[in-house]
């Protein structure tokens, strides 16, 4: 178990189904309540409704939760600094701003410096997108490397990063 | 060389081409004859079939072959405890579920509870999907995640997981 | 920090955006320069001329560049034996060769006995492509079979093997 004592960042990163939410919420939750959950999904569709209500229904007493589908940098701020903090996560995030047609670079350059910031314990959550072949269209490429560089930015600055397997994390730093 | 002591489930995960198969093979073989060989995969066209013929070519005597393109639970259930015993592969299987229009998530728990039981050595190789985007169609997308989600239960219930790099065991458990 | 110590073969692997070129720069550049790069990119549109010139521009002083979009074997027997050598990629080298129609099977293969030739120290960078859903398309799917082979072949033969998450090696090997 590697250690996630506050003042500290721990960045997970996985596939899809890898279980990086539900080991984030468990690592946030060894810390004292109350515990804040920044989500950046958005609803766009019934089958993204169902799975935000999946991982609402799995946080229990305790959780306050900020929807920041595209101020993620602002919400962050917002949160007192000593409390447990689980941002899930930077991939919808940098797809609601890419879909939006926003600067999705200068955006990341931005989040990267506010998570440099030293706070209490908080852990980010991010989608590891570029194992597969080339995607072939234009969008899907602009994506997997702008997830790309967001994700070496993040892991850059944090403190800890671990890389989720079939709900194991292997710790990577 | 991760420990592969009888009475021992372990679960290998990766890639396409990552040299699961064969390194389950060669861990299984580590152990006395006679090994047993689940194949889940059904050849229903050239591609496939030739890739049955390689996995089957690469196989060498002192294996017995059994076939469960579709009733795995029952096929392992059906091999002596004390034996040796490599499972290739729960993609394949959980692919031809799928296409049938089964109820994969039952049938995924079901598995699971039997590859919690203690028994012999066995060996069972799934793969990784979910580190590429996001599949453009419902159908890749509602695989990826019911892969993941076996996964993940599987990799719960294993003694060791190991996570194949370019025919290389990374060890996550 | 990984042993780079002169007379050994790293490779590294890692997906789209992981930082592998850059650390293999990283990793190249603690030898004594002057530094061979072999570059295997052909700029057949302005997306990859944009990649080509990013790559080039981090480079600095002390590296000489050799282009070898095809003839990668011999270009890596024209370098002196005691020069830091770093090739980038195999994944553009064997797409080049697929693409052109040649028999990427026996070119990997004598790659890889290449690769497995005593020298100073060396860096080849090359794609993780396996770990998404199945490509949909029959070029994908022996794209990504052609890709895992030739990355085992060369596995097999390294002295060290990386595998890159977010900026950051995993020692494999």
């Amino acid at each position: 178990m590697p250690d996630t004592s506050a003042g500290s960042l721990t960045f997970l990163l996985g596939g899809a189904r890898s279980g990086k939410s539900a080991h984030a919420e468990k690592l946030a939750t060894a810390h004292p309540a109350p515990w804040t959950y920044i989500a950046t999904a958005q609803s766009w569709d019934d089958e993204m409704a169902e799975r935000i209500a999946l991982h609402r229904a799995r946080r229990t007493e305790g959780w306050s939760t900020v929807d920041a589908p595209f101020d993620l940098a602002e919400a962050v701020r917002a949160v007192p600094d000593e409390r447990p903090l689980l941002v899930d996560c930077l991939t919808l995030w940098l797809s609601n701003h890419m879909l939006a047609g926003h600067d999705v670079d200068a955006l990341s350059a931005e989040l990267a410096h506010v998570l440099s910031a030293p706070r209490g314990p908080w852990f980010v959550v991010s989608n590891e997108v570029g194992l597969g072949i080339v995607p072939d269209n234009a969008l899907g490429r602009r994506f997997r490397d702008a997830q790309g560089r967001l994700n070496q930015s993040v892991a850059a600055v944090a403190d800890r990063v671990l890389f989720m397997v079939a709900g194991l994390p292997m710790q990577v730093k």
